[in-house]
């Protein structure tokens, strides 16, 4: 295994070797497998922002398979959707990459509070052979308690049963303005919180220069923390979570053009984030199109790790 | 063990030994450890206050282990926090730092009647070694039902498998006035709930002079009950905890000069407080400043306790 | 066992042994133990109106050995309190006294409509050694349902487990007037309810000649239903106990002149009241004036109850 | 209470208050209460004999409210039985008379290594209002594992549930011989096992001067340990329950002439025993006799207990 | 905490911090906390043996709770003993001595096919406050997959709760001969089978020359293994239990003279043994004269461990 891997699984002493054994499995696996960073693709559009909306520029993304061949033709570290997703294509694809299944699912039908629904159990992610749990919590809803909760009892089994565990943190609902859902001084507390809740890898948004929080500001500004650029406010969320001691990757929000993914790819990158997590700029694509953007995307974090090349040099397998 | 403290367990008396154990191990460590006083170093702020408010006037402090070193060099009796940080460390300072793990926690992102969220469980405290579970309780909120509720529970699984109960008695939400959080009555009335519900070890705000309760205040006049200095209002508090049977200690409040800290902290020990949980006014330092600071507020407690001198004196070992 | 404990607790015929012993040590123990009637010390007002309000007027009562000192010494047949105050003396005077632990309380900061947090367990009242659960209800409130269906899940597990069931019935809330709070009729339907929700003793507190429910006041008109005296209205309150076949004790409000006391208690007795449970007007005395008068209460009881006179004379012990 | 009974309580602290109070209420009750010592009626000979030959002698005894009355007449400090003879009596005699439930039992008709049924419950002993379990074991059994680890897990559940905790330690079986049964070292032996095993009350036979271990003999010798007489006897045995804080009581055996118990009885007394469990020979006598044979053994005990002196003179009820 | 006690956790790696911290509690007290030795006071044989045979020579021992207070007095890093020992102290030394909870235990009144009843529970070692559990296994054993898969599940019950697991090792059945138990190929054999069940600390017999297994012998032979010293079976022994990376001491069998145990404890030293477990050399012995031994066995090996001396020139407290 890597330096930078070993460096990396240091992080999580104290949790039990199944579950560093399930980190190291996203963290080893597929292109950049053993350089530290990950890109995953994430399937959970057609649930959360349905099916037409998710699939209809690619139609081919309306079969569950054609994710996890793309994923695996990628070469991505993981591959993460909800349970249907899922169960219609672990076991044709078992062994083939690794999976992360999305316990908490939100439509776009009701008019809630922001809060997911729970659409899948920690026995799930064992019988479908996942490495991981996903499960998203939206700090700022009034419904917050119920998702840090579900959360929290989710990750204890999890752990208990040597899975890892992987958080999209999205600032949403009444207590937040839009501006602020992505907000750096938001953005910060976000990984914050999923750390604190017991996250092994987590997932925030891009943040931008906005601050949401009167209080912070006053921080921000007497600190000097600087949040000019993007690697600026990546490296201020990522010094949030832990100081770097936990894996922050970030999303690549909706479909876009090239130049413009792989300029944030770039801003992430050199701000010290972990990695991405690409879903609608990657199967609402042509299929060679999006793994040849993978791979790019793969390749400007491949450089930002010192493990990366040596790996793909010597053509070590994971 | 010294006689002060085998005093205190006395008080405890129905509680089985391994509570009293756990009890013990945390009124032995540090520097004054065996005076019956306590000085421990919590560290909530990043889930509570978002960490750019929390760490960024000492970037060290976005690392968590930054802070079991800090309670560990300061010699603190005990270091308390939510589940990440104390995942984060507890495998690598094993054995250093009695550890306190906070069960519940709130952000400052949603705007809902205060109420934290249950973000780790008993078992947890047990499989990070801790001696004690911590849980925040808001007297005043509309929902304080959930919370007293959830600590009754948490309490009485933590008592049978032997752990210690600290309860953070904090009056907020519909039911007080801002200046009513700190309120003499309302401290006391908090200190008392706390004490009812089981807890062992009780923290709550220095009083100040205000009386919130119309009924309390035709009380304390006409039993000219003293409020006028720091210390007569920590008296009425320490005996509102039982009569002085339950361990009561102060937080230390948002940061400032230390001539301010030092005078309070006089006032607490005249008082007849038990001790201090000081937060962002020792992370938020300089660490060797922070340490000063630390050993400071200990040397004032360890004056006001007969068992502390002896025990420095001899250089007995807990 | 005297005749008239041997009748009482044929009225409960049905309810296991346990029930029926632990209901006995109650009614047997004391100064006039054996009598059929009851004077019960109940101390939950630092829970319920603040350490300060409670305890200042007789500072001994802040330490909560002070309470099972004077239950044991004025020779009560019980003592109530919620966890923390039984915690705090329950191994020190193991087997003086029958303790009720309270499973509720409330505090009076928050604002909101009345509703107690459930503050302790069947398990623990087990565990402290008492011989019945304590809980409160509120008919009227908007959260009634929420009381009585808790109520009903303790009493099924205290019952299974032998353990007799206190209910403090106490109208209150958005659905009835403050005069109703102690109309003779709503006592009357208070005392109803909690016979039907299987409380095995019931408190309610002395009626007023109010009628707060139009309904209800014609039907006392037609009937010619006496509510002139406290005893005729206590009388009527005993037979909405299902006909004076459930134990029904009456409260002893706030603090007052011992004449007023003692008319009341009169009056209580000569209506057919079973005792009084009698606390601030008890440990808000000094304690030689606090035992005095509960010996005159008691004294006051036993001269309406026949057993009693036998049993002091023949000083049997229980 | 005595202060005798105190000090007692005092070699079960770290017990909870439950388990103290259901103590206090054994030792407290009856003619010899509070002295420290205990005389108990046990009636489960119809099971461990067969109802002839423990009844026929007194006929009245085939009915199991005989019993209860008997101990209540008697004054004795409570009254043992298995699950059935307990049922017929418990409701009807609720209150008068501390119970203790023996959860297991033996017949004589089955020719097996010896190892008593488990023929109740702690939830049975809650439901009938009994204070203590009481369990039988074997020790030299072959089946002596089947019985230590069923008392184990009963134990842990009844002190959980505040219940007592009563041990009747009876050596048998293949691995003893029949002199050997109640042979000093094996009876100090019986003990000893039984308070390791965690008992409050440890019932053994009355030791005679046979020495049955070979190693043990050398150490008796070795040692000096006076075994000549009952007295001294007895005073090994107690010592080897923890130097006697433990409450070691003994039984009656089969049924003899009045000279003959009281001679053992005095025997035991005057080596330290805590007092005596009689069976066959209360209940195969004529009640009043039995009744004046129960006396006269609680006066020998009394008068070895210096606190019942005073407490029968000061005529203080329990 | 010292380097060598660190290097030790770190063989522990992956498992959770509870049990680095309990461990870590037992290596860093007493006289040699933080040498990385261990000595350690058992007092089971009240059981194992019978009262009279242990605690005769020394007549103080048969009261519990002179054996914690030996335990403090030596400077020991843990007490071990049965339930009952441990709960009839546990409570009065709370904090004083880390404490191992035996959870098997024989007596040898039965005679069968060695096997030991489980007689405590995890939650029993939790509820008394100790650091691990304790168990028995008789490799050899007729009944030998008793014991193994009691332990496992036991084992996997302590470590998730954060407990320590300290396994005796003892050859001993129908498989062994009497001089197998302590032949040097069995006790190494003991040592692996101990580790492979997931013991932390293992304690065995010192090894005699003896080799009991033909197979084994050829093995010896041909390998050259040394085991002509008492230091050379020591040094078998620890390398058979994962090359040394399990802590593993040595118990100090029947009582003998003070040359030949120091003699013993040079040999272990020398062959690398973690330390003593001294029982009835001690508690046999007057107290001062058991303190003495203890502190010279004490000596021995914090001479041989490069940390124990640091600490104890500097003084510093665990």
């Amino acid at each position: 295994m890597s330096q930078r891997v070993r460096e990396i699984l240091s992080w999580y002493a104290g949790e039990n070797p199944g579950v560093l054994t399930n980190l190291a499995r996203m963290l080893n696996h597929g292109r950049i497998g053993g350089s530290g960073k990950m890109v995953i693709l994430p399937v959970d559009q057609g649930f959360e922002h349905g099916p037409a909306r998710s699939f209809a520029p690619n139609p081919a993304g309306y079969d569950p398979r054609y994710h996890f061949q793309l994923a695996i033709d990628a070469g991505c570290n993981a591959y993460a959707a909800p349970l249907g997703f899922l169960e219609a294509g672990a076991a044709e694809f078992a062994g083939d990459i690794p999976l992360i299944l999305k316990l908490n699912n939100s439509d776009t039908l009701a008019k809630i509070e922001p809060e997911p629904a729970v659409t899948g159990s920690v026995d799930d992610a064992l019988r479908l052979g996942a490495c991981a749990i996903g499960f998203t919590i939206y700090p700022g809803s009034g419904s917050r308690n119920n998702m840090y909760q579900e959360l929290r009892e989710l990750t204890a089994e999890a752990k208990a049963k040597g899975l890892a565990v992987v958080v999209w943190s999205y600032p949403r609902g009444s207590g937040v303005s839009k501006a602020g859902e992505t907000a750096v001084d938001v953005a910060g507390y976000a990984a914050q919180i999923a750390a604190q809740l017991g996250a092994h890898v987590i997932k925030v948004k891009p943040p931008t220069d906005h601050i949401e929080q009167p209080d912070a500001a006053k921080v921000f500004e007497a600190q000097h923390i600087p949040i000019g650029t993007l690697a600026e406010r990546v490296r201020h969320v990522v010094q949030s979570a832990f100081d770097g001691r936990r894996v922050v990757i970030f999303s690549g929000g909706e479909a876009k053009a090239k130049e413009d993914i792989m300029a944030e790819i770039r801003g992430i990158a050199e701000g010290g984030g972990f990695g991405s997590i690409v879903g609608r700029n990657s199967f609402q694509r042509p299929k060679a199109e999006a793994v040849a953007l993978l791979h790019e995307i793969q390749d400007v974090y491949a450089g930002a790790g010192t493990g990366a090349a040596d790996r793909l040099l010597a053509g070590v397998a994971s």
